[in-house]
């Protein structure tokens, strides 16, 4: 009997590779080689077993980002540790697939609205607490900063294919180096925070 | 009798203002009070003005590259100077303006590509320079940043529009604390540096 894990494990690679339109209940059974009717004893349809990713993928987040605010203390380290996270995901997940896959379901698209609109609540918190503890220069106006710094990260999410090879030295140029020029690096190195996480975030 | 700069300041204002399209040779001498003879007595068409507006403001372009680089030694202070000029033109120039009139006319394509392919070498080579002297972490790919740079820049570009409140503290944000970040803050203090010019870049 095939699990429900192997399933959306499969099913992940295939959205992610090929897109949502482009792979059906056919070639997801094909890959696994299992008959249709097993598969669609497990789920009903391609929405249910969509749904049934993004439950998954929003809960695996979540406990995520608990991880990080139970364990860290330091705000400008939690941001550090966010700010991989997305990396994390973003190089899993391929970028159209989770558009596609939000513009198809209203489900899908709650869950990501979810995420985005926690995550900024949590992010800007964590920068103004970075800015009270000096970590972050005086002068830097936190909610222009998180605004910038969230269309850049789309603009990598986007542009940069996560499989494109030198991803990871553009991430550090395009996403660390902003951040690094906000810190005051008595109080925060930044640079020497990521060398020593990135090699984790693979 | 007008002169040419006369019509070539309101031009550009009212090209900036309206964008290329909207504006024509009618509007200009009215708003110049001005016989629409008059006006094609010293520009025969709108292809001669705009060709003029773009020469005027290419070769204002390359005499204030050449006074950065005559007037400066540390790469640096040279790279952030250039950052500035870049910036002063986009809060002169209609962004969009720029984009029309280079697909409009070739020979302004051409003036557009060779001030980019000019500067590219230059800053590419000032970032090398930059990086041997010290002013830059020694893990820093400066190709990959200048890409990085360009598409960002060209980002703040397309969606700030200069007239927008706040675009100073954007451009801050957005342009230069990355910069910051990949300095060697003993060898450079950008924001030191970024402070003091500012003020003469409106």
């Amino acid at each position: 009997m095939i699990s429900k894990e192997q399933i959306q494990d499969q099913a992940l690679v295939l959205f992610s590779k090929y897109g949502l339109k482009s792979v059906n209940m056919d070639d997801l059974a094909k890959e696994l080689s299992v008959s249709k009717k097993t598969l669609y004893q497990v789920y009903s349809s391609k929405e249910d077993l969509v749904l049934s990713l993004f439950e998954k993928i929003s809960s695996s987040w979540d406990e995520q980002v608990d991880e990080i605010l139970e364990s860290l203390e330091n705000p400008m380290q939690k941001f550090l540790r966010f700010t991989l996270l997305r990396y994390q995901f973003v190089k899993r997940l391929n970028p159209s697939f989770l558009l596609r896959s939000g513009k198809q379901y209203e489900k899908v698209y709650s869950y990501m609205m979810n995420i985005t609109w926690n995550m900024e609540q949590i992010i800007v918190g964590i920068l103004h607490q970075a800015k009270e503890e000096h970590q972050l220069r005086s002068d830097v106006n936190v909610e222009v900063f998180f605004n910038v710094h969230e269309l850049i990260f789309n603009a990598y999410f986007e542009q940069y294919n996560p499989v494109v090879p030198g991803s990871r030295e553009t991430f550090k140029h395009m996403i660390i180096a902003p951040i690094a020029g906000i810190c005051e690096k008595e109080e925060f190195d930044i640079w020497t925070e990521f060398d020593s996480l990135i090699l984790s975030y693979n």
